[in-house]
């Protein structure tokens, strides 16, 4: 049915281009200024692909975080700090590839007032690395959202205000502070 | 010269409807909705007096998040794990007032790809709070910088999670977390 709707183009290409031209508009640009339209427009894509795949703006900029950063980094045969540390080197890595920070804030400032993006981001964006996190820590949800809010919010933070990623000295100075927890 | 430009209507009061006005409309309809214009008319201001206090919507939030955090708590004579303990509960109190914490995260969302707003943010917004923490807590930029990026990110990023302001139980997890530092 979707190669009826999308002749000669297979999907997994729509998405790629589509993902790859979000992330540059959003750094080139900022996040307000990618709209929908303006990423099907630099894509090559027709708009009702777009707004058939992803019928928000917000939805679309999941689909492109998710991608951007994958599947989690291995974790089995780590101690709770190597795998604390582990990911904390992951997410400073993804949220400085160019597009995906800001694409992070810009989409965490949506959802504070759009209840349906922010069920979005904690279900299919955020669900599947806290229950990998909770069972390669056997921590509860609550710690394991407490950890992911202070990794993911301070190396946003520092984007905000600085407009680049934090550099290697205060990530070692974030993987220092959250290794030392004793949750 | 001012009382010419904006007959029969003290500065101040103009300043207060807008600020109100702003976090009102934040609050209610989400950042990227609340537009100087939208804040003009429900304030009931003319749209030019808007302009030329603020000439964009960022330096206008920056204003309204300045007057929202006021000044800082007291410090004297406290303890360097006092003084960081009533920072972090001052700050997570502030974020949770109706609109605050949403106009922060959308400020740092347009900021990441604005030189000229983060410019702003830093000097105007932050700087006078980071000079005072480094005297407090005898700390250097860099220290007071990161403490920053860890209290307001984490904070942030649950608002955009939940929607909600961290609750007490997560932000004494994060008093007892930066306490622990010794930086």
């Amino acid at each position: 049915v979707e190669s009826f709707k999308t002749p000669g183009r297979p999907r997994r290409d729509i998405d790629a281009a589509v993902f790859e031209t979000t992330l540059r508009l959003v750094h080139e640009r900022g996040y307000a200024t990618a709209t929908s339209e303006r990423v099907a427009v630099a894509a090559g894509v027709a708009k009702t692909t777009i707004y058939r795949r992803w019928p928000t703006k917000g939805a679309l900029i999941v689909d492109v975080l998710l991608d951007a950063f994958g599947g989690a980094p291995p974790l089995t045969g780590k101690t709770r700090d190597e795998t604390i540390e582990t990911v904390v080197r992951w997410a400073a890595a993804k949220i400085a590839e160019p597009g995906v920070g800001a694409a992070f804030v810009g989409v965490f400032s949506d959802a504070v007032s759009d209840a349906a993006l922010r069920e979005l981001l904690a279900t299919r964006f955020q669900e599947p690395y806290r229950i990998l996190l909770q069972e390669a820590l056997g921590a509860s949800e609550q710690q394991v959202l407490f950890l992911v809010d202070v990794v993911a919010g301070t190396l946003l933070h520092r984007m905000g205000i600085t407009g680049e990623p934090m550099v290697d000295e205060d990530v070692d100075a974030l993987v220092d502070l959250v290794t030392r927890t004793r949750g």
